[in-house]
């Protein structure tokens, strides 16, 4: 009997978020009377349309693997979404289904780098990205950004890093995980511009579109048909857990991503596939969960400085407050396994998403109901009160 | 404007099969009356059973992430499988639900190895392997194996493809895919034993378990704790586009695997994951359906021959029957083209799994019902007369 030893490369970090989840649920198995602010997922059900359309399907009993790159109908819905939210063109032969963002984020990094490659992205920044970067051979070249710039990473950032050492790709997310930051149209027009030129892959993350709340939600594909879109129906659509999204690709990649779907994953979900088509009609419901975010999102702003949290991102997309732990407190580590035991109240601690200065912050996710976010923020004061 | 220009290591072959389900989907849009034996997956619906506690779950509106590993109802269910079909006692938290098999050796193959590694496995086989070995930078050491020796990847090709120079890894699937070859338990247990005297990893893919049509079926689990099983709902219990699976791994592999999971799926499909867990409980349904498969290799075994086709493997198992095309033909895939053109016919061409000797082969998929395979049987007797 020996030992098997792991690969090098499978040396990542641990996804923080993902452990307070699995910790937060055996409390709650246990009964404890657990909130959680932890993982990004929205506490509103799947719209009816999407469960309904699902419930047909099952009552049919055949579910299948679908094309790679997904159902046309499906990829269809999709392009026309392109021509309803931003007014654009999009053809659906350039759409591709994956299997989550997820899948999107591997198929866009394996299509589009060869190991080795270097790709910029900000810090804080969501800890996926890095850790399918490293598990690929790829370089996370992180921009550090902080609250004197709204945790924006801007396109003078991105000529400097490249002046530095030639960069090969860059990611963008919009609006950010774990700030909450919205890159506005203009600079997010100077980024591609710049990428474009320098011959620098363009990976947009926009699964938090139609989470803006100050307004100033653009896609990369408004300015050139170079970047890969990557985008989800976990986040505003809340549909976590069918892991369904869709990339947008440049025309010239759709085959390329397909052949390594074709290996990689076969297809996404096929019942997944038919609810998310359905989820495009869902907006009113949809857009009454997302003014539970505004309330909740107020609430944030209103009571965390009250609260001593410090340095907080502006709050103004997803649904994320991303804030330096109170004077006095030793490391977010700490403070949050306090809360969880203390106040059963679970974040995550800011670690997952910066290495260096993470310590003394942490994410806080509002995807909760208004009244779930009120009782933790009760808790939070009588503990906070408490030292 | 300029071209986005891909990756190197996305320069992999399309699996031939996917893009045949691709043209036949579109002939079967335009209403012609296709019979797909082109992919390797069951015509029979998702057993009751799982469609109900899908229907039950789906009630309850909220489909959220799982844990990474998947939902330990789950786990156990599929640990409790171990007892009841090998009595073996496998801890539940060896278990770890991926996003069907495909998600299942891309864990495996980024834990196991770094780049370079080199992975032996026969050949003709499963063109995923190949093709995700390949983006993940391993070197993929194809060993021929041929109709001479029912085409088994015994441990004395191994022993001697290791003496040239040394292997990292083995992969073995039992039955196979395309040869339905079924690797005798002891043969298994050499591979098993050698593999673990030489420090070798042993991927085991055992995804076409429970359809052995003459015995001796084996998980490799029998033999040691120290290889990767690799399983799937996907084929004996008719889950194909739930996408969901499972590993077992060596006890210190777990927390590894799910590392990487948490960043690369996040999870597997939650509706799946709870229809998955109900299927155990569909066995009469499910070997009803194995029925039609006997009743399908049973016409196959005799008509084969009849039209012309040579060298056919055992077809022992799972549900395919890989055979060289009739003398004359120019190569497999005109051959296929031809019977997709002209009869509305679908099979794989042998060169997805065979890059050397495949263009002599077809891959016939009998997961079919058994009037469809008639039917086909019927139109090919027709084609082939013609000529």
């Amino acid at each position: 009997m020996h030992e098997t030893k792991a690969s090098r490369r499978s040396d990542v970090l641990p996804f923080r978020a993902m452990d307070v989840l699995a910790e937060a649920n055996v409390l709650l198995a246990r009964g404890e009377p657990v909130i959680s602010l932890a993982v990004g997922q929205p506490a509103a059900p799947t719209p009816k349309a999407a469960i309904e359309a699902a419930k047909a399907h099952l009552a049919q009993g055949r579910i299948a693997y679908t094309d790679a790159p997904g159902l046309p109908a499906l990829r269809e819905r999709i392009a026309r979404h392109y021509g309803e939210a931003y007014h654009l063109d999009v053809a659906p032969s350039r759409v591709v289904v994956t299997t989550g963002s997820s899948a999107g984020f591997n198929l866009a990094f394996l299509a589009a780098f060869d190991p080795g490659a270097r790709i910029a992205l900000a810090s804080p920044g969501y800890p996926a990205y890095r850790n399918i970067l490293k598990v690929l051979g790829l370089e996370p070249v992180e921009i550090p950004v902080d609250v004197s710039t709204g945790y924006l990473l801007t396109a003078d950032h991105l000529a400097e890093a490249h002046r530095d050492v030639p960069i090969d790709g860059v990611l963008i997310a919009s609006p950010a995980n774990p700030t909450g930051t919205v890159t506005p149209p203009e600079e997010l027009k100077r980024l591609v511009d710049f990428a474009d030129e320098a011959g620098i892959r363009f990976i947009s993350d926009e699964i938090y579109h139609r989470l803006a709340y100050s307004g100033g939600e653009a896609t990369a594909l408004a300015f050139s048909q170079n970047p890969f879109v990557v985008n989800s129906f976990s986040k505003y659509y809340c549909m976590t857990g069918w892991r369904i999204g869709w990339m947008v690709l440049p025309p010239e990649m759709v085959r390329v991503a397909e052949r390594i779907a074709q290996s990689l994953y076969i297809s996404a979900p096929e019942l997944s596939q038919v609810a998310a088509r359905a989820v495009f009609d869902a907006t009113d419901e949809l857009d009454r969960v997302r003014e539970v975010y505004v309330r909740n999102r107020d609430l944030l702003m209103r009571e965390l400085p009250a609260l001593g949290f410090r340095d907080i991102a502006p709050i103004d997309g997803a649904f994320y407050a991303y804030a330096g732990i109170p004077e006095g407190e030793a490391s977010a580590t700490d403070f949050c396994r306090r809360l969880l035991a203390e106040s059963h109240v679970a974040m995550t601690p800011g670690i997952d998403f910066d290495l260096s200065r993470g310590e003394r912050f942490v994410r806080i996710s509002y995807a909760c109901g208004h009244a779930a976010l009120e009782e933790a923020v009760g808790r939070m004061k009588v503990a906070l009160d408490g030292r």
